[in-house]
């Protein structure tokens, strides 16, 4: 039996979903509640790392047990169990082709920056910018993403590890409502920091540090050794995943 | 030199805004950043007391001092040296005739209610209702507050302390946006609990638990010992206050 599981989740109190030592990861209070569900040791299969501080409001995992739960108790067991920053929104079962990673069709990011004044309400779920930032610039720039590329000067994931990285982004949007930019990017799939490390880039184009020569040169030819800026995790959101 | 403040904060994290034994408060941490700044013992006098957990978006305060300082560099210290969760946004030099509570003309508080599937984002920033709530019964409700009544029923403020309980609710607005509801209330002044307990009575009738005569009832023959819901503090902000 393969369950998927959609769930949300604040990241500022923990070191990433995926577990790992001296820190308390997501993916450890998911698999603690599942054995208190379960009573057996359980590993899920995550769709994103996502990285400390990184928010979700549709991160996907898969896992799978031989006792067949009814959904609607098996949901509404979670979310009693889970503490109160992590949350899950839909269970699914599905077949064992399925898989929550090798599955994915595209997923959708959201980064928000306030170019406000600081607002102590956004404080954790937003980069604070204290620059003028150029929205049609950065507009501009977004576009420069859009298709495929490769992405190599835009992420942290070494050419070993992944010597692909070649992605093709769907959509690169900016929109702003207030003083609150919202970035959102689909694509086949990301790479280490990418996103962070694309807003970084849009954001030293609006405040004027880079052109969109620049980014057009560093899209075409790509390399591991440039100056990046990897824009803050808080305002970073796995916003959906497509299979 | 009297100084006049506008601040915000997240209440999650303290007891109040008003000083108190045995536990923090907002004011506390101001008063020790003027301390900070000033090198000597200020105390501030507020606009409104806000329960433990009750935001702010525009809380005012006064304090006095004979030190002139440049309110652009006082503004920065000041947020330099608040906690991420209180923020100073605007600082006016003002005459001496200006009281942060007694000059009040009127006060805007907002509530929130997400009537939705529970958000890890919306923890501790609004009230999280599982039931189903009738809106259009909910704005005829609202609007029996609105104009010049004894809110007796509706505040647990002492007649002994507050003998005239006759407030005048300018505007009682309920709107929504997706899951969440917005209340914005505007009045004269506010009694202790008076907005938890509107908005607590206005959940009991979208709920069936009321109806728009019980209101009227409450309103025409004000008692002390009605049973009240008082709703959640996190769901409440101080908006904004009008001299």
């Amino acid at each position: 039996m393969r369950y998927k599981v959609v769930c949300a989740y604040d990241g500022n109190n923990y070191a990433g979903f995926q577990s790992q030592k001296n820190a308390l990861a997501i993916q450890d209070v998911i698999e603690d509640v599942l054995y208190q569900i379960f009573r057996e040791k359980i590993r899920i299969v995550m769709s994103s790392r996502t990285d400390a501080g990184v928010h979700a409001k549709g991160q996907v995992f898969h896992f799978d047990s031989d006792q067949e739960k009814d959904l609607y108790k098996l949901k509404y067991s979670f979310n009693s169990l889970l503490p109160k920053d992590i949350h899950v929104i839909d269970i699914k079962k599905v077949s064992d082709k399925f898989h929550a990673r090798f599955s994915v069709k595209k997923k959708t990011y959201e980064y928000l920056i306030n170019t406000g004044e600081y607002d102590v309400f956004l404080n954790g779920y937003a980069y604070q910018c204290f620059y003028k930032l150029d929205l049609d610039l950065m507009k501009k720039g977004a576009k420069l993403f859009e298709g495929i590329h490769d992405f190599s000067s835009f992420n942290t994931s070494s050419l070993k590890e992944y010597p692909n990285q070649v992605r093709n982004i769907y959509e690169f949007k900016i929109t702003k409502r207030k003083d609150l930019i919202k970035i959102t990017v689909t694509s086949t799939g990301f790479l280490r920091n990418m996103v962070r490390i694309m807003v970084g880039t849009l954001i030293d184009l609006g405040r004027g540090l880079k052109t969109l020569d620049d980014i057009s040169n560093m899209l075409e030819k790509p390399q591991k050794n440039t100056r990046r800026f990897n824009a803050d995790p808080n305002g970073l959101y796995l916003k959906r995943i497509f299979y």
